[in-house]
């Protein structure tokens, strides 16, 4: 299978590397709106203007769309499953109908396969929802992030005047993580669930005091949250705060039928979260081509996708040595 | 749908419960080899002799077989599969792909789809297996059973001389755990991921220590395994050890391609293993159902299954609410 990578940012990198140790693909490179000659790739994989990615279109089997879901992805997917196998990562929950539905008419229309939203939430996350779900059928399901370093609050924080730079960390309140194990089944709102906790550098002469006001105050991204805000000096946020890890857990808590209880627990502790997605996107294009070799077309999901279609190893391995 | 249970011991009765509590999903009744006035199902649900089957073949449209796997179910699912679109929970790992090949020629040969080896492990341990190692290619996935109730490891006390009943327990051995977690990828057996916990009752004037010893030199089951036997009464066994709690872990740690670390981790705490496989069947014969309508035929794997085919769910109130 030949994948092309299109963008270059932190998730465009973990493609990369996926995609290079995977053992049954080849890398056609990277493709970016940017001056191509800028862009330096980790690897050494070629760069490309976005401009040359549909005349090289006999030599891509599939396309791992790398762009951002707040304003690119719902207009590149689209754009690219009309002309290619794709995948992205699309996680704004809220416009993941919308999103489905024009990417389903792209792709219907250039006869191809796009998948969508495929990560850890949404992707895993998702997926142990249906199935816990899918069993238990009286039960509830339970998501708590972190801890890790949200990029929307922390681009929330940097937005306000006078900070220099800051850095997000979601964290699971442990009191409910428990409540929610005992197997009583709250009710929760995702304040409930977490706190979140920044370290912010703020530039000479800012008032420390307003910042961490307009923080804790900000409508829907901290105001309903538990906010503890530690000012550090931005030599000590790029020394202790440059990484992005994440993780988290879903919990399914619930009765089988007879009354019995169960409950089903599915936590990640991620060291890279754009490492991670990377690799998630790179088995789900694996997935993407064998659609398409199957002549499927249309929009699918992770939870439209037989699970077999992500390992590169053969059905009988797999049903000998991982069933 | 309408589904038809065969078999009707603790496994029978799980999928009874989760059958009924279905919304999409009518129960047609439980057939039994044995004198079916002799049978009283929990529900009322009426029972069938087996002989009764296939003339009321029309009427099914999904048999759910509880056999057991060591000899029932070797016979039992291929025979059904000529006739029915069958599900069965078959867990003997390295016969798996013998029971594949012999199901998958008889259902292709009736035209049927057949679902094997559904339940926990094999079953929602081995999805997670596959999706986690294809995704971290440098990973290792651990497998750990308990604390539960191992039901061949309790037989096999029961059948040495001088024992009126016995339960035994598999426990998780927490350092080894802790090992895998740290993301050493160690190497280990199972003995040195588990240790055996046995409560035994034994007849008026048998020998305990040579009971005791009986067990622990029991080559394969207990040998290897580092074994505690407690001797207890009847009564208190059981009062004590009545449930058939069970669950464990599989802990897959490993490296995205760039060499960050991340650990998987999928944990089921059951209260009643015949319960909750019981509820796994009914929504894997949800999936025959489906896939039998879209004229799929042959043997099936939870590997082979798009998850949504599990939940009675619309797709689009799935893709809306859970993905």
């Amino acid at each position: 299978m030949k994948i092309a990578i299109v963008g270059y940012g932190n998730l465009g990198r973990g493609v990369e590397a996926a995609l290079l140790a995977a053992p049954d693909m080849t890398a056609v490179g990277i493709f970016t709106r940017r001056d191509p000659a800028s862009v330096h790739s980790a690897s050494g994989m070629p760069v490309y203007h976005m401009d040359a990615l549909e005349s090289m279109a006999d030599e891509i089997d599939v396309v791992i769309n790398c762009g951002g879901s707040a304003t690119d992805l719902p207009h590149s997917t689209p754009a690219l499953a009309e002309k290619f196998h794709v995948v992205d990562s699309f996680d704004t929950h809220a416009k993941i109908l919308a999103h489905r539905a024009n990417v389903d008419a792209a792709a219907r229309k250039g006869g191809k396969v796009a998948v969508i939203s495929v990560g850890w939430d949404p992707g895993m996350f998702s997926l142990t929802r249906l199935y816990a779900t899918s069993i238990l059928q009286d039960s509830k399901a339970y998501t708590f992030w972190g801890t890790g370093v949200s990029q929307g609050h922390s681009d929330a924080i940097r937005r306000i005047e006078g900070v220099a730079d800051a850095r997000q960390y979601t964290v699971p309140i442990e009191t409910a993580m428990e409540r929610v194990k005992s197997g009583e089944m709250p009710t929760f709102t995702a304040a409930q669930m977490h706190e979140r906790v920044c370290y912010v550098a703020i530039k000479e002469g800012a008032d420390a005091a307003a910042i961490e006001q307009a923080i804790v105050t900000m409508p829907d991204y901290f105001a309903p949250y538990k906010t503890t805000v530690h000012f550090v000096s931005l030599e000590q946020l790029h020394r202790e705060h440059a990484g992005l890890p994440h993780g988290g857990k879903v919990i399914v808590s619930g009765n089988a039928a007879t009354g019995s209880a169960h409950t089903i627990e599915y936590a990640l502790k991620l060291e890279s979260n754009p490492d991670f997605t990377g690799s998630v996107l790179v088995a789900f294009a694996r997935a993407a081509y064998r659609l398409g070799q199957r002549g499927e077309v249309g929009c699918k999901t992770a939870f439209d996708i037989p699970p077999i279609y992500l390992s590169p190893e053969s059905p009988e391995e797999l049903y000998a040595h991982l069933l």
